[in-house]
């Protein structure tokens, strides 16, 4: 009894009251070996080099104990995302870069940089829904603009808002591979985005999580095309491993030490362990022919996900192939509520995805009749009959119209 | 040019712009093999066990890959945490335990929970700057209560603030090892201050990163005493490896879910490589002998810096030894400024210490004639040789009258 009444008795910040616990983990926790899921965005075990980070921490630990002192972010480390980047197409300076615990603490550390109290921030109308997380303590206002699977961010209706007099705190964003969308952006809409930004003097935090899992020729992102006003966000948790928490920021150089004093707040902003096994494993291993493999592997399971998509699903499902990234974006007949459907999909067919909803910073524009497929972590060989088994609980959904909005 | 005003071209967060690079980053920067140091906190690395964690890394590695995935924080590791604090004289429970990536993060997390923006924190009148820099982006008022060397924090003075009506989102507390002051508050000290925050229902976050490092019999720290108003946070960090970021806090059973939905915003919340490594280190290996070994250890480097004090240091200068942690607090002749002091002593004895002013949070009561002596890094053969060139430094600063305050 005591114990229900209690959260009450501690006076907590308001934004955490609003919190709601997601219903999604609910349904996942119920995962077991008969579900596939193509829920989570979580990268491939089968493409971490398990054996190259072995000895990676073995030789760190054995050449300098000192990597388990508190000591600041290795100058090493940064000269290999200098590399990266650069492999990626961006031009950057050592200097520019500051590492943080994966890409959700670069959001985290930027927004705390940028944004006041009550401030106002941009985002497309479906995001990762990581950035609201990440905003959530400082009470924004959010701005939406539209977005779509087909073409990614509308930026005329960004220039219409800008040009009224909007100043965000910043603009966030996803260029390539976009989640939930799967949508990578044109080269102009690229050139486009980093003149607007460059004309209002707007900050863009460009978080590019996807943006090594290119499937077919890379475009560059934003960032290489400003370098001003565009804050980078990366990571190498889909390429290496999301359990070292490795990220980065590339920022303009005199912010560096104003990112620092922000993370110094969180956590301390010290060298970790991951960093120098990190730092180890890219001294000694060949990253551009472990990318090459890794685009492979996940072009293959692109594929493998849209011959079942095509074979499986109702020809009024429509969807676009992803030039990059892990997610395809179903858009479903508008009778369909994919909340509804995804109960339905567990019980009766075993399987999972994200439900639309999940992504929605704008509730004027429902996305209810949307749904998220993840084709990087199902195993392999059990992509189609997955697939199988959502088409026919889609198929017996428009049937039975069970579902409220055709009531 | 141009790089120097564009500062001012980003809406930089407000408390941002307050803040200011540390000068002791500067002189430390400086650091040479020439220099001996008794600046920063750093843990001794001849106690890091550094082959074990070989072992560890290379075993679970072998044992699950999924170490690498995103997943989430280990169960078994929140277990080894309850046997941790039963030795440290707390009962808990599992449920109760919530991991972090170092008590840093820790006590922000706590801070995003409890304190409002524009909110009022209670800290002692000399604190843990760390303290400081987690709620300076919630902009709060911090309320000081005195404290000194002998014998801590003054509760009646706390008393009097609450019964005045006083009802700030936390109090923060080191009861062990107090950081700068070296001191541990009496039994009585403890219970009495876990009655105070029961009887006026205000949270105490009691930060704990040198309870296992005691020199005598430890005392239980003030959690021990009340579960439900008293937020522990321990660390790692000072009793295995500064660098592997593993930190927990101990609060009421129904706050664990916001406290993970806090620590989501910040980095996602999940499972570290370096927490399932410790966790097989936990698995394996003895704690209780290596704690054993790391309190004859710093109990030895303590009763050396004692016996290099009574030594070298004036008469003049006042001094408590420790029964935990890692510092001494000398208190000077009121005419010598230990911020002058300190660059004197660097550039003519080659010697440093971290000037009292750094742990002020009461500008009220200033402290430039103290300072702070860690003995737990600088190698053990050199403490004497250091304190030393400090006592000739003191002995020159007094006899020179070079002071302000003399002037």
């Amino acid at each position: 009894m005591q114990k229900q009444l209690s959260l009450d008795r501690y006076p907590l910040a308001h934004w955490i009251q609003a919190l709601q616990p997601s219903a999604l983990q609910d349904l996942l926790a119920a995962d077991n070996a008969n579900m596939i899921s193509f829920a989570l965005g979580l990268p491939s075990e089968e493409f971490f080099p398990v054996g190259a980070f072995q000895r990676a921490t073995a030789e760190c630990l054995a050449a300098d104990p000192t990597v388990l002192q508190y000591g600041t972010t290795t100058r090493r480390l940064k000269q290999h995302i200098v590399r990266i980047m650069h492999m990626r197409g961006v031009q950057c300076r050592e200097e520019q870069i500051f590492l943080t615990a994966g890409a959700q603490q670069g959001l985290s550390v930027l927004s705390h940089l940028l944004l006041q109290f009550g401030g106002q921030i941009v985002t497309e109308s479906l995001t990762y829904t990581g950035i609201m997380r990440v905003v959530a303590p400082l009470e924004p206002t959010m701005v939406t603009v539209p977005t779509s699977k087909e073409e990614g961010i509308d930026v005329n209706a960004l220039e219409y808002r800008l040009r009224s007099g909007l100043r965000p705190a910043f603009i966030y964003l996803v260029a390539d591979g976009h989640n939930p969308l799967g949508v990578c952006i044109s080269r102009e809409k690229r050139q486009y985005l980093a003149d607007l930004v460059q004309r209002y003097q707007v900050p863009l935090i460009e978080d590019d999580p996807y943006g090594f899992l290119s499937f077919e020729t890379a475009l560059p992102p934003v960032r290489a095309f400003n370098e001003r006003w565009v804050f980078y966000v990366g990571s190498l948790s889909k390429i290496l491993s999301p359990a070292l928490r490795i990220g980065w920021i590339i920022a303009p150089e005199e912010l560096i030490s104003k990112l620092s004093a922000v993370k110094e707040a969180m956590d301390l902003d010290i060298a970790t362990f991951a960093q120098h096994a990190a730092t180890w494993f890219l001294d000694h291993e060949d990253l551009a022919a472990h990318l090459r493999g890794l685009q492979q592997g996940y072009r293959r399971r692109r594929d493998l996900t849209e011959a079942a998509l095509k074979q499986h699903i109702p020809a009024e499902v429509s969807w676009c192939k992803p030039g990059s990234g892990m997610y395809f974006w179903l858009e479903l007949p508008s009778c369909i509520d994919t909340g509804i459907l995804l109960k339905r999909a567990v019980m009766e067919e075993r399987v999972a995805f994200t439900p639309g909803h999940a992504f929605c910073a704008d509730h004027a524009r429902p996305v209810s009749n949307c749904l998220r497929v993840c084709f990087s972590h199902c195993p392999l060989e059990r992509i189609e009959e997955g697939l199988g088994r959502l088409g026919r609980v889609i198929h017996r959904a428009g049937a039975e119209s069970l579902f409220y909005q055709c009531a």
